[in-house]
């Protein structure tokens, strides 16, 4: 869900500039986390916002995610899973999001976890690579500043090369 | 999670008699789901239940679940999946009762899902035969009132017969 279809990157940035008066974008991130950026310590509100009520509420669609997503379910069974359980609180605010932007998913194809070696699935789309590790079918690298640097995956930058992947025959 | 480690029914039932001056006991609903027996239209509190704050608060933990469940762990890599997405206000309840209850699973092992289907694992128990189903993997049923006429799955009555199943060797 995060740095796939939705920007929190986007978000924590917005944020994080207003509130301590900075000028970061998603460029100066590249290879790195946020949290590699600034210090944590020095500015404890940046992980506040990922506990904020309406932190997730507010999260901009990850272009082109609601059109290909769609497509996609006309060939696949899609399940969209969130890495959920690292901020629990979250829960409501991620269930509701989807509910707005992604109406075509339905409850039954949403999953809250922690460690996605537990999906049983032939693909995972994830900017993750600790989570693609672990899990058993084939992972798909979503480009982040953070995985900037990872190897061993395919990579896809935006949904039109998922488009491209999985639909080419058929566009 | 439900009827398996958190006993909703007995919950269930307490407050429908409550409310209702009723004097249903386990016994009466075998074979059947609760909503089978009373009719939700003539009490509706029955549904609403469900999404109280603090309905799942206030469950029961199922006999013998926490020391099986802890028993297992070490020799099996143990996730709890709940079909949470059934009632997605239970969210935050759920978690808690879990932290709570079953502190030595951590929260990488929990999964909030709705067709558990997307489970990959060796086993699943559950009450739910329509869940056993979609697994890919060895289900197991879980006895429960409303699925007494249920065939086709290795039935357990309780956690004792689940720690003979699992550790037998190790007792």
């Amino acid at each position: 869900m995060d740095e796939v279809i939705a920007d929190t990157v986007a978000e924590h940035l917005v944020r994080y500039n207003r509130d301590y008066s900075g000028n970061i974008t998603k460029e100066d991130l590249r290879g790195k986390w946020i949290w590699d950026v600034v210090s944590i310590d020095r500015h404890p509100r940046l992980e506040e916002y990922l506990r904020s009520d309406d932190f997730f509420d507010v999260l901009d669609v990850i272009p082109d995610a609601q059109r290909v997503l769609k497509k996609l379910q006309q060939q696949f069974e899609v399940f969209i899973a969130s890495a959920a359980m690292e901020v629990p609180t979250s829960f409501n605010a991620k269930y509701r999001w989807l509910e707005r932007h992604f109406p075509t998913i339905p409850a039954t194809h949403i999953v809250f976890c922690g460690d996605k070696g537990i999906l049983r699935a032939d693909y995972l789309i994830d900017d993750n690579p600790r989570q693609l590790r672990r899990f058993s079918g084939t992972g798909i690298l979503y480009d982040a500043p953070h995985n900037a640097a990872v190897t061993g995956f395919r990579r896809v930058h935006n949904w039109l090369e998922i488009e491209s992947l999985f639909l080419s025959d058929i566009k």
